[in-house]
């Protein structure tokens, strides 16, 4: 399997999925259609669709399930994944004006217009997973997958890493631990991985104890991917990366790699990845294509 | 019944209730916490989780039915407001420093918290509507009223009526029609009104009928009380509003009053008003609490 072929593959699946459930963009209220779908359809990796339904598959297979209210929560996570991409990159934040050499959405529809498509996108998931209720007969298993993408994208969750990580960048360096940057990226990035990984399986009808194995193998992959950010800025080149390299230290950024070197960086990213793998193969599914994406994410060179 | 006392004490009523679905302050990232709560226990009339709660009981008694989870959207109900307004504050929309004499959460927190607060009271209205689900039994109705609150909050609702709004206030004036402002006050105002008055209906037990029969008082009310507005904004003196008036004029806002003149627009509120009694009465409960409040929210001075 070319990992990498595959995952275009996939990416242009999950692109068909979300195109069934994009908003339509017609009514007075036009330009914040257009500002929603400029954005979800503004490319990207897919990844949470990704793992969402490749775990589901797993367990659905495993289990004799079948539900299409997987296509409404893979929408619903790629929407919430936006929206944080949205609000991210507004002047109050990052105040980035490109993404992936794209024109930002408030550079494109004014900053305003950036807040509300941001608020749209997010209130809109929860709009389309509850769509799901409508499909078939009423299922436990849909109520807790809700719960798990409202509770992982929320305050204690996404939006919670946003916070600290904003408080952290404004901290003196010599006072930002090793244990605040893993949470950060436990929180900021890890959180919606994790949701991912653990909606797929509770609707792929996993039991309790293989929905947490999920959620810890969400954990490892996010914080490692983190880390493997941080080495990369530092030991790519741009060609490679596509993006200027250096930057983190250019912003003064404090990073796992600032902390503690790029070998001891790298021994993490190991020994996180060793770990997920690990919880794969306790798993009584086929979790190949899992394992190998856990591992492209990590060891990937740009 | 003295109208205006009843509302205070169920407004104190609400907030004892939205006491018990606060976020807690604690943890690293505390601070978020804090603004959520700053912004939620900073005063209001509470009127939408007021109107879900007594259109709740109307058919609740009825029916004898009774759920716990109408506290749990009566909360999600006015985080959801409340987020509405933390975001309407901040500096690319309408910029307030101030609302009900206390600083506006941006202004106590920074511009890039008052955006995340929003975004995690958006996103805490469902975590909390969604607790409702832990409660009892999987009840249908819980998830159609999950279905009301989210599509009326977003780009088919309120959020669809605020972008109207900010693309109407550039437009000329003399392109902004009366089916324009009509459309605006549907969206940006009624759509949280109908939803509230729907929700509460349909936990009570109400039928599908009676559910959009409240829809459309909550519709009536909700463009008469912002036509009120305009026309206090003309009429009333800076004394009993509690805020400058001609406000609009200053800002060469087009009204329903700038576009038919006083007296027309209150026929139209009277006319309103009058359709949102006339429906209440065909309703064979006990709707004595709400047709007051109707009328006092149309009739207020402030």
């Amino acid at each position: 399997m070319n990992i990498r072929e595959e995952l275009d593959i996939r990416a242009k699946h999950v692109e068909e999925i979300l195109g069934q459930f994009l908003p339509l963009g017609i009514g007075t209220q036009k330009t914040i259609f257009d500002a929603m779908n400029y954005s979800l359809l503004a490319g990207g990796k897919r990844i949470r669709p990704i793992l969402m339904e490749e775990s589901y598959k797993m367990f659905a297979q495993k289990n004799g399930v079948s539900t299409n209210a997987i296509n409404a929560f893979m929408s619903a996570m790629e929407m919430i994944h936006t929206y944080s991409l949205v609000h991210d990159d507004l002047p109050a934040m990052d105040n980035d004006e490109y993404r992936r050499g794209k024109k930002t959405t408030h550079a494109v529809y004014g900053e305003a217009m950036g807040i509300l498509a941001g608020d749209a996108l997010l209130n809109y998931a929860f709009e389309t997973a509850a769509e799901a209720f409508d499909d078939e007969e009423v299922n436990v298993s849909y109520l807790k997958a809700y719960q798990v993408l409202a509770s992982k994208a929320g305050a204690h969750g996404m939006i919670g890493g946003q916070v600290v990580d904003i408080e952290t960048e404004n901290m003196p360096a010599e006072q930002v631990s090793l244990a605040r940057l893993t949470y950060i990226h436990q929180l900021k990035t890890a959180a919606l991985l994790e949701a991912s990984l653990m909606i797929g399986a509770i609707l792929g009808g996993a039991t309790p104890e293989e929905v947490c194995i999920m959620e810890c193998v969400g954990q490892r992959v996010g914080v490692a991917f983190q880390i493997q950010d941080d080495i990369l800025d530092v030991t790519s080149t741009m060609e490679v990366l596509g993006k200027p390299i250096g930057s983190d230290e250019k912003n003064n950024k404090v990073t796992y790699v600032t902390l503690v070197g790029v070998e001891k960086a790298r021994e993490e990213v190991a020994r996180l990845s060793k770990e997920a793998v690990e919880l794969l193969d306790e798993l009584s599914v086929n979790s190949e294509f899992l394992r190998e994406v856990v591992l492209y994410l990590i060891h990937r060179e740009k």
